[in-house]
C-alpha cells in the first residue's frame, strides 16, 4: 500500500496520508513536481517558512528492474529561485520502495530562535522526528559514520553537510554508498541541502525492515521488461560488462566510469577548459576515466585484497551498468574518494586547469565532506580564478581555498558555497557561466548546440541530466552524427527533455538512454516495466511531458520568462578554439522547443 | 542648438547628431529611459560591449529656474538587471545645459585586452577621447583634485571610483560640489558606475567656456514661472529660508538638511533599524539633522572664519532649497564628509545601530572616496552584521570592513561593493531587504505602506526617490494625514511615480514636491517653467507616464514580471515594533499601481 508522508517542522508532528488519485501514476520527478507545484507558493522565499522538500522514490524502486532505484528530491531552489528536482543513487531510494512510501512532504520550519538540529526516521508505518545536535557541524564522512553506528540496520541515508546547515545556496543533499559510510551520492544540484538546513534537518533515515518488495500490477509483463532491459544494458558497448567472452575490457563505463568522456569530449574541442575559454584541456588524459582505471589496477596489483581503489562499482542496489568507482591514495591503495566522476573531474580539474588526479580527487572529496555539489563548487573556484584570487592550474591553492569553507566565519568559504553566479558577481567576473542561476556543467554548448539548448530551456538551469543530447551529437547513439551543429536542436532537446522526465520518474538511471536508443528490446522492455508496474498503458512523450508542463508552470508563476530560457551572453561572442565557433542558435528556436507548453 | 553626442569606446571616436523629432521634447530621465529602451537590447549583459551609458541634463539644466540644474544618467543596471536613471546634483548639469548637449550616448568597450582608461572631454562643439590612465586605482578625493588641476575652469566633473573601475556592482557615478573637489554629488544607484568601469571611463569632464545660458520659448511666461516658484520655496516651512524675519531658524531643510527627517521618522516609529527589525532607534537624535546643526555651530563658535563645516549648503548652482551640509571635524573645524543626507545617515548609522556621528561620517566619507553608493554599501554591511561578521552598534569594525574596499584582492571587500543582494546571499542570511536586487532606503514599508508599494512597483528597484509618498505620508504635505496606513496607496504611488518622472526629466530637484503639492502657485510656476520653456504644454502625468512606460517596456523586455513587483517575504510575515505591523498591501493592490502599463 503506496502512501505519502507529511512532516511538519514547525510543530514537530507528522501524518501519514493515502495517495490522492491524481498521483496514483506518478512517482519520482513526477510526483516532486507536481507537489511542488501544487502546494509551494512560487514566489515563496526559498530557505524561508513557505517552502516545502519533496522526496519521493522512483517509480520502480525496490524492484527488480535493472538499474532502476533513484531517489528525487524538489523544493523550490534557492539557488535558481525556480522548481528543482535533483536525484541520486544511494540506498534510500530502496529503502523508501520497500517501505511503500510514495513521497515524503516536508512543511514548515521550527520558531526562529530554534538552537537545536533534528533528523527524520522513517521505518515501517513509523516516523520520528528526533533532537540529533550531534550530527549537526561535522563533515559528512564522520556523520554518516555516527548514523551508521546508531543505526545499523544499513537504513538509506540522505541529508546535509555544513554548508547546507548554514543556508549555502551549493549545498547538496548527500546520500550514503551501498556498503561503506562514503557521502558520495549526491542530489547535489540547485542547492536543496540549503532547504534541509532551513528546516533545520541535518538526515532522513530510512530503514526498510519488515518492508516489501513492492509488486507490479502485471508481474509477468513486468518481469518480461526488466529481463530485455537487462539484457539490453549488458550488450552495449557503454553500459555493458566489464569484459568481453576473451576477458578483455568491454564495458566503457564499467571500466573508465563517467569519466570515459574526459578524452572523447577532449578530442571533440568541446570540453570546456580554463573557465570555458577553450575547448581542449592539454592534460585530459591525466586525469580521465582511463588514468583512474591504471591508477586502480596499480594499487590491486601492488596491494591485493587490502586496496580498495574499484572500477564498475554500482551507486545504487540493483544497478547493473555500475558505472561508479573508488579512488585509491596510490601510496597506500586505500580509498581517496567515491565516486569520481566526469562532471566533478571537469568542475574540479578540466575547467580549472589543474591536472594533478590527486589534487582533483582530494577537490571531490572535500566537497563530498562539506556537502557541496561538486559542479556549482567547481564552477565558483573557476570564478575566484577569473577574479584573479586563485591561479588557473594550481591545485594546492584551489584546494586551500576550499578548505576555508569549513571555517564558519571564512568569507572566501561562504563566497565559493554560495554558488558560481553570487561568486562570480562578487568579484566582478562578466563570464559566468550559468543559467537561471545555475552553474553549466562539462560539454560546451557552442561546438555541442543541443546540450546548450537543454541547458537554457530547462526549467531546472544548466543541467546535463535534464536532457543529455549529448547521447546522440557525441556518443554517436542511434548512428553516428558527423556534425553534430547539424541536428535540429529544438526538437532534440525537447525530445530529450521529455524522456528524461519519464525516466526519472520511473526511478532509472539516465545512462538506461545508450541502451534504449540503440536497442528497440531495451526500451520496450522499459516500457514494459513502468506499464506493467502500474497496470496501465504510459506513453513516454506525454508523460515525460506533463512533468515538464508542471515545471515550467512552476517557473511562470515565479517570475520566469523566455528571457531566462537563454545562455550568458558570452558564449555568443566569444569564439571556442579549436573550432572557433559561437553559440549560434536564435532566441526564437529556443523559443520554440517549449512553444505552447 | 541642442544636439546629441555620441561616443563610441570600441574604437574611440565619437560624433554630433542632431536630435531627432522624437526625442525635441525629452531631457534628462525622460531622454535616458526613451533611449536605453530603444537602444539597448534588454537581455544584454550590463557590464560587457552592448549596454549603453545615457547622460543627459535636465530640460532646466543651466537656466535660471529654481533648484533645476540636476543631471540624469541612464543604463541597463548591473544592480538590478533593469533600466536605470539616477540623478544627481553637481557641476555637469549645468554645464551641459549651457553647451547646448541634450544628451551623451556612450557605447561599445574597448578591445578586452585594453588596460588604458580613459576620460571624456566636452567643450563647445568639442569632444576630445583622451588616455587618462594616471586618473585610475586612486580615491575620488584625490582624482577629483587631479582633474580641477588639469582642468582649472571648474567643469562639471562626473565619473567612477575604484569600485566602478573594479565592475562592482554598488558603483555609484560620482559629481563634483560647486566649490571643492569633494565627490559627494552622487548619481548613486544601480551600479552605474561599474557600467563607466566596463567601457573603462573614469571620468566625464565637461567645460562650458563659450556656452550659454539656454533660452525658453517664451521667456515670459518662463520667468514668470520661475519667480513663482522661487517664492512658493522660499515661503515653505520644509524649504524656505534658513531664518525668518525675526531670525529664528525657519526652513527645516536649510538648518537640518535632508536629516531632518531622522528625529522625526524615529518619533514616527517608521525608522528602520538594526537591519529592519525595529522602527525606533535608541540613538537616533545623537546623528540626527539637529545633532549636525548643532555640530557645525560649535565648530563655527571655536574656529570662526577657519570653520569648514556649513548647512544651508548649495549641490548645484541655482539651487535655493540649499540642503546639503558639510560636516566638520569636531577637533579642527575642517571639513569631514559633504554631504551627510538622510538617506546615508540611516544605511551607514541607524540601521548598522552605529549612533556615533563620527563613525557615520567617516563611513560616508569613504563611500565617497571609493565611489560607492551609501544606500547599497550600508545594507551590505548590515548584511554581514546579519551573518554575524561584524556586530551591530560596532562603527570601528564598520569602518575597518570599508576599507577592505580598497584592496584589490579583498574578498569581504568586494562582498561588500558588490551589493546587498549578493552580500546576504554569500552569507546566508534569508532577511535581505531588496526590490529587483537594490537594497531599500531609510523607511520602513510595514508602517509606511505608500513608500513601500513605490519600492515593489518602481521599474528601479527599491528607490524612495521614485515616488516620494512620504512627502503626504509622513511629511503631512497637503494637509496632515493622521494614519499613514489609511491613504489609497496604488493611486498614490502610482501619481507621485508620474510626477517624479516629470520632474526628474525636467532637471528639477525633488523637494520642489513640498511646495508645488501644497501651494498651487509653486505648481503652476514648475508648469510654466516648462511648458514655456519647451514652447508647448506639457501634462505633468502624460509626461510622467510616458517616460514609465519606457521604462516597464524595457524591464518587461529584459524578462521582469508581476513577480518583481514584489517586497521581500520577511515584511509580509515579521511584524515591525513599535507598532507591530507587517506589509499587508496584497499582490493584486501592487498590480493595480500600472495596471494596463
Amino acid at each position: 500500500m503506496s502512501k505519502i508522508l507529511r512532516i511538519n517542522m514547525t510543530d514537530l508532528s507528522h501524518k501519514w496520508e493515502s495517495v490522492p488519485k491524481e498521483y496514483e501514476t506518478l512517482a519520482g520527478r513526477a510526483f516532486t513536481s507536481a507537489v511542488v507545484n501544487k502546494e509551494v507558493e512560487p514566489t515563496c522565499h526559498p530557505l524561508r517558512e513557505f517552502n516545502k522538500i519533496i522526496i519521493s522514490p522512483g517509480l520502480l524502486a525496490g524492484t527488480p528492474a535493472p538499474s532502476s532505484g533513484r531517489l528525487s528530491i524538489g523544493a523550490k531552489s534557492p539557488l535558481t529561485g525556480g522548481i528543482k528536482e535533483s536525484n541520486a543513487g544511494g540506498l534510500t531510494g530502496n529503502r523508501l520502495g520497500r517501505l511503500g512510501v510514495k513521497g515524503i512532504i516536508i512543511e514548515g520550519i521550527p520558531p526562529p530562535d530554534t538552537k537545536d538540529w533534528y533528523s527524520i526516521v522513517v521505518g515501517k508505518d513509523s516516523c520520528k522526528i528526533v533532537k540529533t545536535n550531534d550530527y549537526a557541524g561535522i563533515g559528512c564522512y564522520e556523520l554518516i559514520g555516527k548514523i551508521w553506528k546508531d543505526y545499523p540496520v544499513k537504513p538509506g541515508i540522505i541529508g546535509c553537510g555544513i554548508t547546507g546547515q548554514r543556508l549555502m545556496k551549493s549545498a547538496g543533499v548527500f546520500g550514503n554508498n551501498p556498503e561503506n559510510t562514503d557521502p558520495g551520492r549526491y542530489a547535489g544540484r540547485g542547492g536543496l541541502g540549503a532547504v534541509f538546513g532551513s528546516k533545520r534537518i541535518v538526515a532522513v533515515i530510512s530503514d526498510s525492515t519488515g518492508g516489501a518488495v513492492p509488486s507490479p500490477k502485471d508481474k509477468d509483463r513486468f518481469d518480461k521488461g526488466r529481463k530485455a532491459l537487462h539484457e539490453a544494458l549488458d550488450k552495449h558497448a557503454l553500459t555493458g560488462k566489464l569484459n568481453d567472452d576473451e576477458g578483455n575490457p568491454f564495458g566503457a563505463l564499467k571500466n573508465y566510469g563517467t569519466n570515459v568522456l574526459q578524452n572523447i569530449l577532449n578530442e571533440s574541442g568541446s570540453l570546456p577548459t580554463r573557465g570555458f575559454s577553450s575547448g581542449r584541456f592539454s592534460g585530459a588524459s591525466k586525469i580521465s576515466g582511463e588514468a583512474i582505471h591504471e591508477l586502480v589496477d596499480k594499487v590491486k596489483k601492488k596491494f591485493g585484497d587490502a586496496a580498495e581503489g574499484r572500477y564498475g562499482h554500482a551507486c545504487h542496489p540493483g544497478c547493473v551498468m555500475a558505472c561508479s568507482n573508488i579512488v585509491p591514495y596510490e601510496d597506500t591503495g586505500k580509498a581517496h574518494v567515491s565516486p569520481l566522476e566526469y562532471e566533478s573531474v571537469w568542475a574540479l580539474g578540466t575547467n580549472l586547469n589543474i591536472d594533478v588526479l590527486y589534487d582533483v580527487a582530494e577537490l571531490n572529496r572535500l566537497c563530498n565532506d562539506l556537502g557541496l555539489d561538486t559542479i556549482e563548487a567547481g564552477n565558483a573556484l573557476a570564478m575566484l580564478m577569473e577574479g584573479g584570487l586563485i591561479k588557473y592550474g594550481d591545485g594546492p591553492a584551489a584546494i586551500k581555498a576550499l578548505k576555508e569553507v569549513y571555517k564558519p566565519d571564512s568569507v572566501i568559504g561562504k563566497l565559493i558555497a554560495s554558488g558560481t553566479q553570487s561568486a562570480g558577481e562578487a568579484l566582478g567576473v562578466t563570464r559566468i557561466p550559468v543559467v537561471k542561476g545555475q552553474a553549466l556543467p562539462a560539454y560546451d554548448p557552442r561546438p555541442i548546440r543541443g546540450i546548450g539548448v537543454t541547458y537554457a530551456t530547462s526549467p531546472m538551469g544548466a543541467d546535463h541530466t535534464a536532457g543529455y543530447t549529448i547521447a546522440a551529437e557525441i556518443a554517436g547513439i542511434k548512428g553516428n552524427v558527423t556534425d553534430p551543429r547539424e541536428l535540429k536542436k529544438a526538437e532534440l532537446s525537447r525530445t530529450f527533455q521529455a524522456t528524461t522526465a519519464y525516466v526519472d520518474a520511473a526511478g532509472y538511471c539516465l545512462f538506461i538512454a545508450f541502451a534504449i536508443l540503440d536497442f528497440d528490446d531495451g526500451l520496450n522492455g522499459m516500457v514494459d516495466t513502468v506499464s506493467a508496474f502500474l497496470g496501465k498503458e504510459i506513453d513516454i512523450g506525454e508523460y515525460g511531458m506533463a512533468i515538464l508542463k508542471n515545471e515550467r508552470d512552476f517557473n511562470k508563476r515565479a517570475g520566469f520568462t523566455a528571457a531566462d530560457d537563454r545562455l550568458p551572453e558570452f558564449f555568443k561572442t566569444e569564439p571556442l578554439p579549436p573550432h572557433n565557433v559561437t553559440f549560434d542558435v536564435t532566441d526564437e528556436e529556443l523559443d520554440e522547443v517549449f512553444k505552447g507548453v
